[in-house]
């Protein structure tokens, strides 16, 4: 069989630099392609490249810029014909203030906490990256995932059922509008309600013919990242999940995915989110 | 009693133009300010002007510019005291192929059918009317909301759960992610689902602490206007409502309104919409 081939989209960090990893260790067989923004700046995604020579391949992909989705997809193609899994995990937090929230950029506080901290730029900014990014995977990658060959999930005996790959969404709880009970954080909730909106047209259209892809969202659960540190402090200790559990969990949600599961959103432990 | 005071954003035509006609013609003691972006071209507005002397006020605001509606919102300060009822009716689809549909036009076919038509262009340009201008004028106008003196809706006899100011935003059916079971229209769809998480948030932050609002979505129906006309091939005709029909149905949610039923999404007919 040919080695699955993994796309991780904004991997230069937190979990999507731990799906490549889990990926590079725990699944031999497969060859993992890595996009961030900035390939220079991903002194950790170099050190993965050097202890998996040959199975990691690192490009530079700018989810916020239309053209440069575009030119990475022509690139993927001449390297691989085909897309087994697909992750979209890069993110963004506008910070007080509407700023975005730069990385190693100290203790800022993130997330809106009122309208007052609302701005235009810093919605715009967090719907781009968070809601129109991952879009925009899907509709350059899409041709990719329908020539996979199905490598990841659960594959049914029925080969009209069968799907040939899966796209995964990082989603996040706060993004669910019905589990809203506490406010606050406008541009990441909206923008994780679009994705969520995204996962859910992408299922259909991507469902409907032969051949399938599989595509959801999914919450990885409270997690120690870069993005998430300065939110931690209410987080009761067995809830705070380390990159590498919390992508150990998600993980196991995608090995048990197929067509019946496309266009939802997961919790961690594989129980259903409401939109 | 001091006059109701009602906001119409997005006025000049559609359903916005006939919310502003209904509280002239039904409601003889409530005063209208009437917001476009470009109010020179709004002919219907200013025969509604004509005919209302002194109950109307047009002005112009575009909500795609944060610092218009802070400008038209000082400007509103300086007119009234308070807003009863706030009416966000403003919306965009963009073209196939990502372009934004300009009121005549021409015989477009909108809302992307497929990925294909998918522009990052054209979902920014939706998010930003449709989702982030809403939000933006939660901002700038719920102080004057709570300032409201309660006009509409129902008031319950405990002082402690009534209402000063209520904010009605103009959702779509479509904008449900439960309810998605056809796809396309990707930019619309995702602008909704995220103004649908924003009257969500906007109800928790407004519903808070007295003085409070009631902030909720609601889905028109499928109503035949300039906007929607191209769409309405396989509608039946007792689906298909008039503007004024289709206002009528909304002003009967508003009058039924309440902190009991704030935060939520309402069908035409009353019913709750799924997220």
């Amino acid at each position: 069989m040919a080695a699955p081939v993994v796309l991780v989209q904004g991997a230069s960090r937190g979990l999507g630099l731990q799906f490549c990893r889990h990926i590079l260790t725990r699944r031999a067989a497969a060859v993992v392609i890595a996009t961030c923004r900035s390939p220079e700046d991903a002194a950790e995604l170099r050190v993965l490249t050097a202890q998996h020579a040959g199975r990691i391949t690192v490009l530079r992909m700018d989810v916020n810029r239309e053209d440069d989705v575009r030119r990475a997809a022509h690139t993927v193609r001449d390297t691989v014909t085909r897309i087994d899994l697909l992750l979209n995990a890069a993110a963004t937090l506008p910070a007080e203030g509407g700023r975005e929230r730069r990385p190693g950029g100290g203790r800022l506080r993130e997330g809106e906490t009122s309208l007052r901290d609302v701005t235009a730029e810093g919605v715009i900014s967090t719907l781009t990256t968070n809601a129109v990014g991952p879009l925009l995977v899907g509709k350059y990658f899409s041709g990719l995932l329908q020539k996979g060959g199905g490598g990841f999930g659960q594959q049914p005996a029925e080969r009209a059922r069968q799907h040939s790959g899966i796209m995964v969404n990082i989603t996040a709880k706060v993004g669910s509008i019905g589990d809203n009970g506490l406010g606050g954080w406008y541009s990441y909730r909206m923008s994780k309600a679009a994705l969520n909106m995204a996962t859910r047209n992408l299922s259909i259209e991507l469902g409907r013919s032969r051949p399938k892809v599989v595509c959801v969202s999914v919450h990885p659960g409270t997690v120690d990242t870069d993005l998430s540190r300065p939110y931690h402090k209410n987080v009761p200790k067995d809830k705070l999940f380390s990159a590498e559990v919390s992508v150990n969990h998600l993980m196991s949600i995608v090995d048990a995915l197929n067509m019946e599961k496309t266009g939802k959103a997961y919790n961690w432990d594989g129980t259903e989110l409401p939109w």
